[in-house]
């Protein structure tokens, strides 16, 4: 089945909005062992998605269109495909009334322009809408579905997830299966120099390497007969990899390094406080966006000026002034005294340069000191990386994250 | 000037990376009066390349490529390119010893696969990589310049930098001119009828609504004779749109609420604390994404447990029992609290219920209480919110930075 997405906006090709509708849509239907094949993004222009559209109707099965339904005047969509398949558009009651009921709700009255909202095509099935007010639409043409949909992802989504997906999973041919494997703290390059010849390997398996800030990941998949045979395949390549390189893998499964060490501390019933110069947030951020991480996180000092990290922390004000604040010792009494303030079970934190400025020659940008401190021991790891701030300040959280997992596993008796 | 590109990586069809680099470099055309017209995606396979280059070559006087010049088995732009062009590759020593260096440089060994990266395609113009190892290269064919470059961000946006906008910026015929208005706290379609009869505007003038959780931006652009005329043409736009929604414009350029909250702190001198119960260090990051947002910024304590409000913010422990921690009363103490805590100059608060679990019958997922307290006063404002988990954390961050800007509005008498 030949998949193709056509994303519609000009904020897509401005570059104002990142095109997340596409990836969403796509790792939702690798879960299930289908691709897409083509991206096609154009603008809120009637010829350019006019010729999209054409090209996707000669060559793909599925079509996914997003975006373009809203209510301003850019919103060009609904026109558009009515016009290409010569039909049109008529008032539905029954959709007004939804759309009418909605801002009741929400206590505001509905503005006049949502009424052309509610216009439908001739021909097409209504894809209800639970989290907005434009519908989507189904058409059938030769063969091709094409699906209609808002670009709000929040509304996009609902839609796949109830109408689209189901109807695209069911029909599909043979097994599949996926597995991830994510690795932190090695590069690319030696990571596949590490594994050796990907020749060895079943020839019906597939890996892929995803390089990013926060580390490489292996995607491992097969298609095979039945679903069960795929499974198999994929997990003796699994096997075979985890032998070359299992220290580097935090996590089977497609999950953030913060996600892999908040389970670990959840399930052994652990309280973390973390306090951050450098990572500003960013480590405290990434943990709470996990439902229930009120189990593990008791609190986050985010100490930016040295009167935090001297009152709150107890780090000693002469610590500072000898050794800087960006430092060795400072990392470890930082780390030691957010686990005391807060009676916590381990203390993390990290104090660096992100940059662009406060760089000096001994300790330029980019440098980070990342700080653990347990009941037992403390520990602090000197790292330094060449990125621009947003992007040290996720290297400076990963490399916190990945001394907490070592220290973690190195506790439990599992090895780093 | 017609320009397409070609973005290539089964990551990107399969949801693993998100198009970065396509909004990226529409975003930076756009800053000179230049628009991507299309972006096609497709994966690591030869046909799909091969058509979508095809395509790209019959409709486009630019193409721009990115992604597959890695040095792994996937990594399969060059021969595909080549093979088009019915053109070789052949091993460049003086590429082969850059790389080398590179790799001296941070202390690794090359690793053997990183020898293909130095085979250049017969009469391509090599694009030099000073962020890696793989050179990118410059086609012309038939007046249709195809330039390839690496998918690792850095790598491609140093290349576009330094080598290829130059080029494509300065050839534009006529004037351009662009301005953008963001707004906060007014819904897309209120904001539609609040601006009334665009069609009032000078026809030269296009206008686009931009969504997001954040707010709807507004981008206001003409093309003209010259750069004045259409930068007066813009000017006068904004005019006419300011008089009608002022209230909601919290800045007059491409920034986020941090960010121009930042700058107001900044500029007065003042000192923030935040204290973040359900955003969990979000503000505190956004704000330190900031480049010397350590001017303003002091401290941010994320307090997750009751025990953290009532010891560190002072917060009193009967009006956490009486209230709940998700309540008027403990938002404003938190904002107090912690402004003291840090004698700082203004104090900012969130305590709410983000989701999924937590909800109850008069407290339900969604709830937010934002506090803000300065020396003369404290504020508090309850809203609610309908999103999954991370959606509400943006609309929390969101609601309490607006309080803030608001009450920063206030205190200058620009009025509110």
């Amino acid at each position: 089945m030949n998949i193709e997405i056509i994303s519609i906006g000009d904020e897509l090709l401005i570059g104002q909005t990142v095109n997340t509708n596409a990836s969403w849509i796509g790792a939702e239907l690798l879960k299930s062992g289908r691709t897409v094949r083509w991206v096609t993004t154009v603008g809120d222009h009637r010829h350019d998605l006019t010729g999209a559209l054409e090209t996707a109707l000669s060559r793909a099965d599925v079509v996914l269109l997003t975006g373009g339904l809203g209510p301003t005047h850019d919103d060009i969509t609904k026109a558009v495909v009515a016009e290409l398949f010569g039909v049109t558009c008529s008032l539905d009651q029954a959709i007004l009334e939804q759309i009418k009921q909605r801002f009741r709700r929400r206590g505001i009255p509905m503005a006049r322009v949502n009424e052309e909202q509610a216009r439908v095509p001739q021909g097409a099935e209504v894809l209800s809408n639970d989290q907005g007010t434009a519908p989507g639409f189904l058409f059938r043409r030769d063969g091709v579905r094409i699906y209609v949909m808002p670009g709000v992802p929040r509304e996009m989504k609902s839609m796949m997830q109830r109408l689209v997906l189901p109807e695209l999973v069911k029909d599909r041919d043979g097994g599949f299966n996926m597995k991830m494997l994510c690795t932190t703290g090695i590069p690319e390059s030696t990571l596949y120099e590490k594994i050796g010849d990907l020749g060895q390997l079943d020839p019906a398996v597939r890996i892929a390497f995803l390089p990013s800030l926060a580390g490489v990941r292996l995607r491992i998949s097969a298609n095979a007969d039945t679903d069960r045979d795929a499974e198999e395949r994929v997990s003796s390549a699994a096997d075979w990899l985890r032998r070359k390189i299992e220290s580097f893998i935090y996590a089977e499964e497609d999950i953030s390094l913060a996600e892999a060490v908040g389970r670990i501390l959840k399930e052994r019933g652990m309280k973390l406080a973390v306090a951050e110069s450098c990572t500003g947030g960013w480590i405290a951020h990434q943990l709470t966006n996990i439902p229930g991480s009120s189990a593990f996180f008791e609190r986050g000092i985010i100490s930016y000026s040295n009167a935090s990290k001297i009152e709150l922390l107890g780090v000693p004000a002469g610590l500072v002034e000898r050794y800087g604040a960006v430092s060795e010792p400072v990392a470890r009494a930082m780390a030691e005294g957010v686990r005391r303030l807060a009676r916590a079970d381990a203390g993390l934190s990290t104090t660096g340069i992100a940059g662009p400025a406060g760089g000096t020659v001994s300790k330029p940008v980019g440098r980070v000191y990342v700080g653990y401190a347990d009941a037992g021991e403390s520990a602090v790891r000197e790292h330094h990386y060449a990125n621009d701030r947003l992007g040290n300040k996720e290297r400076f959280a990963q490399a916190a994250l990945n001394l907490l997992r070592l220290k973690l596993q190195e506790n439990s008796g599992h090895g780093g």
